[in-house]
């Protein structure tokens, strides 16, 4: 199987270093737009070969779209004329509004997965050997597509380690916004917090593991997240508000000095992890 | 030297392994008053010796108090009578509320310190060889302090890895209050609003590092936090209020579609990592 990847930082530097590893393609191609990350592609040997857009429709049984999601959006049409053979996927963070702007003509080709892995970093040189594996994959709406393509789809995540996960893309935005937008807000906001104080140089000489891990996702591409609350717009303001409600609370707690309250809600966060 | 270490949960428990790593302590005397502690201090081999409050005043040059913040308040009193060359020292996560509750008596003797450092886990089980080494301790207002308990304490800080920054309690309490408070209030924020959803479980299931690094302090003791929450009260509460109108800010730039201007807020937050 020829595999083309386009966008090869974190997600698909990432994995076209899992399909070396578990040779799992005849051979790699690879698109990007910059020459920057071409030549940091060529230095890294991430893929068999740089090329073109047409290129890889002539040559590749599945095309991986790992770029931001409105870039997914826009680069739609140039799939039109896809071979029906061809399995076209993408794994941005957000999935109902790039389902829903999938040409019906390319629906059955159309993979939407979500693999719940990354790190702060982006681009080529933040692509590592084992993103993928023991970590977990959404895929959506898959009643939608031909089965050639999902066979395909569960095969290639199944060989590099993943565990697979099937849901509607609605339910998919909801749980994503909770287990990585909201939380890539709060750190936002919470480094902010920081920034904007008058001195923050000697606050985060005390910075310890618990700041550290809180504000590691604040170093998030801005461009991606930007893209990512945007498609996600609607759930992420109602989950903005039910954890607002928290911070509320726990604010008036403290300000009304209620501790037996406060210790009892502190209690309830707690008990996530009974799951966690 | 004879140290003694009242507590020996997180804190007191892997101060006394980093002792007895480095050989520091002639002997290490224990103190804990549940039968369970007890049981695991003796288990686990953490001192040589559980005794009592009294023992330790009579054999110890230093005397640890290594227990919640409203604990160290009223054991206060059992010090008044302490030998003028005897050391004791707090390792709580607040200062200025604990300086001001120090008999003046014994004020001299009394070494405000606190260790930027911890995990989650709590009791003596969550002792760990490794917990101060390369990391930070603050050490409060030591003008107030004679010389012999300031190098006494600098020393023992030294000898287990640790940083030294010295400052005033007040100003600790606010820096203490970003990089620790204020982010254990988040934490418990964010696991409650997952663990208020109607279906905790599925969501969890999509748990990836970026949450699961968010939520990990929410799985501190209730006991221990809500008595920190309220003796840094005045400070957290300042803090909240700032984190707050930041969260206030990306709600109304997604609500509004403000994408530019979220970038560049987005941006502002990755520009703490060029200090952190």
């Amino acid at each position: 199987m020829n595999i083309g990847i386009i966008g090869l930082g974190l997600m698909g530097g990432s994995l076209a270093k899992a399909l070396k590893k578990y040779s799992l393609a005849k051979k790699i191609y690879g698109y990007a737009r910059s020459e920057k990350s071409k030549n940091e592609i060529i230095e890294l040997n991430l893929v068999d070969e740089l090329t073109d857009i047409d290129t890889m429709k002539k040559n590749c049984d599945l095309i991986i779209l790992a770029i931001p999601v409105d870039n997914i959006i826009s680069i739609l049409p140039e799939f039109l004329d896809i071979n029906k053979n061809t399995t076209i996927m993408d794994l941005g963070s957000t999935k109902e509004f790039i389902i829903k702007s999938v040409p019906s003509t390319i629906r059955k080709n159309f993979i939407a997965a979500h693999p719940m892995t990354g790190t702060e970093k982006s681009g080529p040189k933040a692509a590592i050997d084992n993103l993928y594996e023991g970590n977990t994959v959404v895929l959506c709406n898959l009643e939608d597509n031909d089965n050639l393509h999902v066979n395909r789809a569960f095969r290639l995540f199944q060989e590099i380690g993943m565990r697979i996960v099937v849901m509607d893309a609605n339910e998919h935005d909801i749980h994503a916004c909770y287990m990585s937008h909201l939380p890539h807000a709060i750190s936002f906001s919470l480094a902010n917090t920081v920034m904007n104080h008058e001195d923050p140089k000697s606050i985060l000489a005390l910075a310890a593991g618990g700041f550290k891990d809180m504000s590691r996702v604040a170093k998030s591409s801005p461009n991606m997240w930007t893209d990512i609350f945007k498609q996600n717009r609607k759930n992420l303001l109602k989950a903005i508000d039910q954890f607002e409600s928290h911070m509320k609370e726990v604010r008036e707690m403290v300000q009304n000095e209620d501790y037996e309250d406060l210790k009892m809600w502190m209690a309830k966060a707690n008990s996530l992890h009974e799951i966690l």
